[in-house]
C-alpha cells in the first residue's frame, strides 16, 4: 500500500462478489487494497475470509452492518454487490459518509429512490459509479470510437437487451426463493435494463447532449418459467414476468431505443446491440458491421434481368486491429478477469475516479436514468402500455455536451 | 390450354410485372396462359406484349382500363400489381366483376378501404388472396413445420420486418416522383408491413384462433433520405417518414411482435425474422435456430472457478435436409422463378385456389389484418405513440381455429 493505494470495502458477499474478487486478484496491492468486507450472513463473510487466506491476501476487517464498515476509515470507496432492492440504499449511505460507490447492475423499484441518489450525491460530493462492465466490453467500445470519428454518420437507431437463460436457475429449488426468483415472479417489466442500454447510452450522449424522454413497453405472455418448473418437478407457479419485455425509447435528438429483456425462454445469450446510422450499422447478431464506402456491395440480376444490390456484413473482428478502442488497443494482448476482461475495466475505472477524486465515467445522472427504465417499464406496462417520460435528473444539466477528457477510462468526450 | 388451364389478366404492368411475367415463364401454357393485359400507360403494354413475342408465347388482350379488362370473360382471375394506392380498389371491383383478385403486397391507408375488401369479398363470393412470397420462403416455411410439430413448444413472441436499403433509388432524379418515393415524403408509418409479417402472421394462426389485438408504433428521426439526396445531388427535401419505425403488435394469444420497416440507411437486407416459443428459437439475422434438447449447451467455468452454461446456435441450413416443409422438400432440387422460387410457389398457390375455387391460403381477412397495419402505425405514431386496436375484419369468425388441410399449399393446417 501506498498513498495513491485505493482502500476498498465490500459491502454484500454473494456470488458476484466472489466474481469481483476473483477479478482484483489481477491488480496489484499498491494500485488497490481491500481493507473490508460485510455481510449479514456470517457464512458468507467467513467463506469470502477463506478466500483471501487462501491466496494469501491480508485478511480484511468484517462487518455485519453497511453502515459500520462505511464508518472505517480504512476504507476510501465501496463495492456494492448487494441485493438490487439495497444497492441504492446503501450507495446513498456511502455518498453520506464521504466515500465513492460503485454500486452494482440493476433496476430500480421507484423513481424516487433514484431522485434520492441524485441529491444525496449533490449535497454530499461523494460519487457514485454503475459498474457495468459491458460500458467496457470490447465490441461496444470499438462501435463507440467508429461512431466518434464519424463513420456511422449521424445516429438515428439502435437496439439492446438481456438476452439470457437462466429460467432454470430461478425455479430450482434451490433458488427460487432468491431476490431475483422473487422479482421475476412478482414483477412484469425490464428488470435488468443496464447491459444492453448502458453502452448505447454513452453512445448517444444520454446525459451530455441528449436525454432519454420516454419508454413504452410491452410484456409478453408469461410461460417459460412455468415450464421450467413443471420440467425440473419444482413447485408450478403464475410468474407476473412476461417472457419477453420488449419496450422503445425515445431520445431527445430524435432517436429511438428498442430493448429487450428475456431470461426464461431456451436460447443463446444476447445482448442484442445495433447501432445505425447515416452511415454504418453494428448488428451484434448478424457478428456484423456495414459501412457505406468500406463494406462490400454486389450487384446481381433479377429473374427478369434486371440488376438489384446486396449490402454484405463485414465480420465484426475485421476491424480490431485498426479502430479498437484505446482501452482494449492496450489490453487486448493480455485481457485477464471476468466476463472476458469487462470487470477489469470497470473496477480500474472506478478506482481511478476514486484515486483523482474525479467524476466517474458512469457518473450518479447516468445510474438514474438508467436504472429508471425498470421503474418506467413497470409504470408502462401497467397502465397498458402507454408511454412514460423520463424525469430530467439532470434538471437541464443535460443540455450541455460533455467537456474534455477527464482520463483515459472517460466514456464520454 | 385445356379446361384446368387458369386464364389470367395482368393488370398494372410496372418492374414487379416484369418480374412475374418471367416467373411465369417457367410455367406450362397447361397450367396457366395470361390472356389479358392492362395498363394506363401504353407504353407499357407495348413493352410487355414485346415481352410475349420475344418468348413466342400468345399476345394477351390488350386493355387502358382495369374495368375492361374484368369484363373480358376470357380471364378468370387477375393479378393487380399496380400501384399502392390502387391495389384495394381493384381487387374489389375484380371481386364484384365475380373473378379471384390476386393483388400484390402494401399496406392500406385507411380501415374503411379494407372492410369495404372484406364487404365485397363476402357479398359477392368472389376471393383475394395477397400474393405475399415471402410466405413461401424456405426458412419461414421450415419453422411454420417446427412449429407445427411442436419443436418450439408455446410460441411467446415473434419479430419481423422490413430493412432494405433503396434510399438511393426512390430519391434518384427518376424515382423521385414515383408512388413509392412519394408515399415516404409525406407518410410516417410501417408503409410495407406483410414481407416479414405474413408469414409470421401464418405461424401465429392469426384469424384462426388467434388475432391481432393492438399496435403501438415509434419513429426514429428521418434523416437518411436527405442525406443521400444531398450525396447525390438531388433536390433536398424534409421526409415524413422516420428512417427506423418500430412497433409493437398484441395478440389475442398472449404473444407479441415487434415489427420493424426502415429503407432509407445502407444496411444488408433483413426481414428481421425470430419466432420464439418455450422450448426454441429461429433468428434469421444470427442465421441460427436452437432447439432445447437438440441444439448445443456448453458449460464454462468463470474467473472464479464456478461453472456456466452458454446455448450455441445451430445454423439454420442443418435443418433443411430433415425438416424442410412439405413445399420445400418438393421443390428444393429445381427452385425456379424470382426472389428465389417464392413468387413460383406463392403464384401456384393462387393458381390452386382459382382451378378449384377454394379458399385461398391467404385469404381477404389476411389481406385486411396485415394491411391494416400501415394505416394503424400511422395513426399511432400521429397520435403520439399509443397502442391503437385493430378492427376484427372476421367479425367473430377467428376464434375458431383451422379446418382440415384445403390443399398442399395451405398454409393454416
Amino acid at each position: 500500500m501506498n498513498n495513491n493505494t485505493v482502500k476498498l470495502g465490500v459491502i454484500g458477499l454473494g456470488p458476484r462478489a466472489e466474481t469481483l474478487l476473483a477479478t482484483l486478484r489481477d491488480f496489484s496491492q499498491e494500485e488497490c487494497c481491500v481493507t473490508a468486507v460485510c455481510d449479514i450472513n456470517p457464512e458468507r463473510v467467513n467463506f469470502t475470509c477463506e478466500l483471501f487466506r487462501k491466496n494469501n491476501l491480508p485478511i480484511p476487517a468484517v462487518y455485519s452492518k453497511h453502515t459500520e464498515l462505511l464508518a472505517d476509515k480504512n476504507v476510501d470507496a465501496v463495492l456494492i454487490p448487494t441485493s438490487w432492492n439495497s444497492h441504492l440504499a446503501i450507495a446513498k449511505d456511502a455518498m453520506k459518509a464521504g466515500k465513492y460507490a460503485g454500486i452494482e447492475v440493476g433496476g430500480a423499484s421507484s423513481v424516487e429512490e433514484l431522485w434520492q441518489l441524485v441529491h444525496n450525491a449533490e449535497e454530499y460530493g461523494g460519487s457514485c459509479m454503475m459498474l457495468e462492465n459491458c460500458c467496457y466490453g470490447r465490441n461496444e467500445l470499438m462501435v463507440m470510437n467508429l461512431v466518434r470519428k464519424g463513420m456511422f454518420g449521424e445516429l438515428v437507431h439502435c437496439s439492446c437487451g438481456y438476452e439470457h437463460d437462466i429460467g432454470a436457475e430461478l425455479v430450482g429449488e434451490e433458488r427460487c426463493g432468491t431476490e431475483r426468483a422473487v422479482h421475476n415472479l412478482k414483477r412484469n417489466c425490464d428488470l435488468y435494463p443496464t447491459h444492453g442500454l448502458g453502452p448505447i447510452a454513452k453512445i448517444l450522449n444520454i446525459n451530455r447532449g441528449n436525454r432519454f424522454l420516454s419508454i413504452c413497453s410491452f410484456a409478453s405472455k408469461a410461460c417459460g418459467f412455468k415450464q421450467r418448473a413443471k420440467e425440473l418437478g419444482a413447485a408450478v407457479t403464475d410468474y407476473a414476468m412476461g417472457d419477453v419485455v420488449s419496450s422503445i425509447i425515445k431520445c431527445a435528438n430524435g432517436e429511438t431505443i428498442a430493448l429487450t429483456h428475456s431470461i426464461s425462454l431456451p436460447r443463446p445469450y444476447s445482448r442484442d446491440c445495433r447501432v445505425q446510422g447515416t452511415k454504418g450499422i453494428w448488428l451484434e447478431d448478424a457478428k456484423g458491421i456495414f459501412i457505406e464506402g468500406i463494406s462490400e456491395t454486389q450487384i446481381n440480376i433479377d429473374v427478369a434481368g434486371n440488376p438489384y444490390s446486396s449490402h454484405l456484413w463485414d465480420p465484426v473482428d475485421k476491424f480490431y486491429e485498426e479502430y479498437d478502442h484505446p482501452i482494449w488497443k492496450e489490453f487486448r494482448d493480455n485481457p485477464t478477469g471476468g466476463h472476458g476482461g469487462m470487470d477489469t475495466l470497470a473496477l480500474r475505472a472506478f478506482l481511478d475516479a476514486v484515486r483523482n477524486r474525479t467524476v466517474p465515467p458512469i457518473d450518479v445522472y447516468d445510474c438514474a436514468a438508467w436504472m429508471a427504465v425498470t421503474a418506467l417499464s413497470e409504470a408502462s406496462i401497467a397502465a397498458g402500455s402507454v408511454p412514460v417520460p423520463f424525469p430530467d435528473f439532470t434538471n437541464g444539466k443535460w443540455i450541455y455536451p460533455a467537456g474534455e477528457k477527464i482520463s483515459k477510462w472517460d466514456l464520454n468526450s
